[in-house]
């Protein structure tokens, strides 16, 4: 099964973040700790939201970060996701 | 007795979910978690809604994933409905 | 003595459902529930609404469901009826 | 002195209502409840209200059902009004 | 020092009512009401205001009454002033 | 160092008021009350905000009134500022 | 790594303050304030966001002010930046 994301919303999975020190040492403690990056997992086809045209600019496979609070949470297949709106997600990681 | 939808409103019947990992076996105890999906049973015609076009890119029969807290619950002839707009539908579920 | 609605608005009176079963057993002790049909009375002429056009597209006599908490509760010669914008009108109910 | 409304603004003068029932017997102790119909005293202008052409439906001499929790009470030679924008008017009430 | 109002801002003076009954008796005690009426002290150009044009329509001199929790309080010169928009400017007072 | 406004943000620079009564005593026990009066320090573009022309109405040197709570505070070389759009100062103070 | 801010975004690395006198004495003790000044990383595109054309006017290596309380805070590589809307952005810090 898949999600197929609507209008300007885009499918998320979380990275749990290991806390590495510049060093390299993981420091596991902080798992608790909302994710902020994820991987784009579906993309909406965008067009007119709200009355408004949108043009979706981020694709499958980018790495993001995401507003915290926003979004609806899913679990399929015992994975979890997350759906937001492409304006909550503010920036791309990238290498 | 049938539902019929006004403006961007969308009939939706919760799929209570069955937990079951992916070895097969059946987790029942989430039966007290609030469903995510639903099916899709009645859709709108769509049309100008609040001074704007909306149409309509659900149909009877797509597997949806809705925004928790979302919609109007409604019960007819013992069975339990959910009206949303269709802007509160975030994801279609596909095989 | 009659309610003749402004704008958008429609006037509903709520119909007291009898919950009755599949085998047709009435179960009266839902009565403290708030009823979430209606059946629509009067409706106003639509128009422009807040610098938007509304079409009216309930009609007198229509059973409909509506959102809760919506409207303004009216008693009138000693009826009980509650006036909605068309919009938090969600569903018709046809046989 | 009188009050003359600016804008989409309407002088409402609430109606302390009677319950009468259907034969004809006055109850008096629902005296407190918050009246819920008015006698329109004056009417604004209308015109181009928050960038939104609005046209004034009501005149004075109407009976009206307003918004519960709309509006702003006034005293005025000893007299209550209660000043509210026509959309806060639901219905006018007609023989 | 005078209060020069800017956009659609209007300087008011609140005038503390003197309570009086029809037949003439003033009833002081009611002096910790918050006031309701007020005079036009000064009037801002209008203009467009939030992208909206706004015309004034109260002229210095006018007695009006305005929406209570309205507006910002000011102290010029030991004397008290109100500085509402003028949307939150109700009505007009005229003998 | 300064301080150089975007859009239609504006520079204040607060002024703390002696409360001085008609015959000229100073008051000094008020300080503690919010300063309402400001110097204009610095006035932004103004230009295109939020989809709306924004035409900057304040200048250097003007004495306004500000709405209470706007704004973001700034301490700047150990002085304090206030940065408020222009649509939070209602008024000009003149001689 | 690097944060690539989408739409009117921009990353921000704050800049936590030393608090100095005019006479160059350091105040160490104001180091639990929430700093206020931060330098531009990465600007997003602008363009159109929320149906409005949004033009960028920071650039990477600005010193600027912004709102209390905005962004979402975001921890790379183990420094901790805050992607704002260009809007949250309220003034320039110039020499």
């Amino acid at each position: 099964m898949k999600l197929v994301p609507l209008a300007d919303r885009v499918v998320l999975k979380p990275i749990v973040a290991e806390e590495t020190t510049k060093s390299g040492i993981v420091l596991p403690d902080k798992a608790k700790e909302k994710p902020q990056q994820a991987e784009v997992i579906a993309v909406g086809p965008g067009g007119i939201v709200d009355g408004k045209e949108v043009v979706m600019n981020v694709k499958v496979g980018d790495r993001v970060i995401y507003s915290k609070y926003a979004g609806t949470e899913v679990k399929l297949d015992n994975e979890e996701f997350i759906i937001v709106r492409q304006n909550d997600i503010v920036a791309k990681v990238e290498d």
